[in-house]
């Protein structure tokens, strides 16, 4: 069983292992890379998260999240920019190879999808001058279109690469099998972000039949409906070297079981279809 | 309250009336057209669901559903157009204004997506000269992609447009809001269909956030967020003068009201909303 190329996004083991347990877990396991989410690195502190990364050798793969931009008010748009440049600060102490946007959905009380989209252009454009001065790509990651309206209202690849197009340098995308794989223009969409060198993370996790929760029952690989020899070659060929994140949020199955079983499976997996 | 312009699709109530019931207490409350589906026509008989439409004397804004083309093997794709072939007489003895497509998804077992949806466009060609010998147009409508496994791989409005310029005259789409809503080239396509004289049906019906279940969690219009206004702007510029209908599928709330009470609030929202 190999682990090179596989990083571990660790939402994946949210309930069984702190930060500092998930990391040492994976160097048991041989996974050298990870994702953390911003609450896990809170809850042991930024220091400590960086120092047990670093003794650890674990490359960090992204860095989640950023975003969430819409907001009612100027004054609450103003403070998601603020904390969206801490979270750029936290991803640069971690060494972290971008920092991952799931960037928002409707403001609170409104249907007016335009101006969210358009809102979320604009707080992206405040931050990049202080994600560009920390040397911190920011990685657009189109959800499934089921999260328009309360998780992000970027919700396919060729939107996420029309926003990065007018953003300009420094932007690129995170592409997840669970929210892209039914897209009737995913292998186009793949190969124009490839070619415009845009794809900052590829992040797989499986769509199960019957879906029982719309946020929380995602899939190991193998155990759903997409094809991954498929999107991995598109991938593939788009140029992509970089790191594969497995990253699967799932209440009533893998988050239950033992964290090593879980990581066990996720490389025995890796293995079958990457 | 005005009921002009309005449909029910039988679905609406399917747990609290039969097919009969349904459209007395559609007369009974003014409305004067339905969408009725197959099940709810056999269990009551074709001729007497005829008798009853006609004399009541409502419109059939369509009839729900052909499609489910993909299958395993030949013989299986073959018994499903067959089985198309069936209901497009149906819908032409109701006298509806098309037959509704709810396309299928991946076959049982597969994985391979552009296989299925070739299948569905087969399976479309293959009933298409029935569907025209019989004068009833076929209405392709697109799912929302979490429906892209198990109902229907047809997912954008852009993707049906597509397969109805490959497969030519006499096939549209049926826009429902619940399905596209989300989409950030809505406007384009809707004025595309439009122009191509497509739109076959305009189907109305809230997103609720958030979504308890993935298929029965339909919201009555003004009860979630999208702006059908919005949507309705659109669809009249693009032309289109036909009924609009009123489809949820609500197991938690509506299925467990008096049919009466989801009649007047379908009625009242749709005079808020329209």
């Amino acid at each position: 069983m190999q682990t090179k190329g596989l990083s571990l996004n660790l939402a994946t083991v949210r309930q069984q292992w702190n930060l500092i347990e998930a990391v040492e877990a994976c160097a048991r396991h041989g996974i050298t890379a990870i994702d953390p989410w911003r609450d896990q690195v809170a809850a042991v502190g930024l220091a400590e998260a960086a120092r047990v990364i670093k003794d650890n050798g674990m490359r960090v793969s992204g860095y989640c999240r950023g975003g969430a931009f819409p907001a009612p008010d100027v004054a609450g748009r103003q403070a998601i920019i603020d904390d969206n440049k801490r979270a750029i600060d936290e991803a640069a102490a971690l060494g972290a190879q971008c920092l991952v946007l799931v960037v928002g959905g409707l403001p609170k009380g409104s249907r007016d999808m335009p101006t969210a989209r358009g809102q979320v252009t604009d707080g992206i454009a405040a931050i990049l001058p202080h994600a560009r001065a920390c040397h911190m790509p920011l990685a657009i990651e189109p959800l499934h279109p089921m999260y328009a309206a309360d998780r992000a209202c970027v919700n396919t690849l060729s939107q996420a690469l029309d926003l990065c197009e007018h953003l300009g340098d420094d932007v690129g995308v995170a592409i997840d099998t669970y929210h892209v794989w039914w897209d009737p223009d995913l292998a186009a969409q793949i190969a124009r972000a490839g070619a415009a060198k845009r794809i900052l993370g590829f992040h797989i996790c499986d769509w199960l039949v019957p879906t029982r929760d719309i946020l929380l029952d995602r899939g190991m690989m193998g155990d759903g409906v997409i094809d991954f020899r498929a999107v991995g070659a598109m991938i593939d060929k788009a140029g992509y070297r970089g790191l594969i994140e497995v990253e699967i949020f799932s209440a009533a199955d893998w988050w239950k079981r033992p964290g090593d079983e879980v990581l066990r499976t996720v490389i025995e997996r890796f293995n079958s279809v990457a």
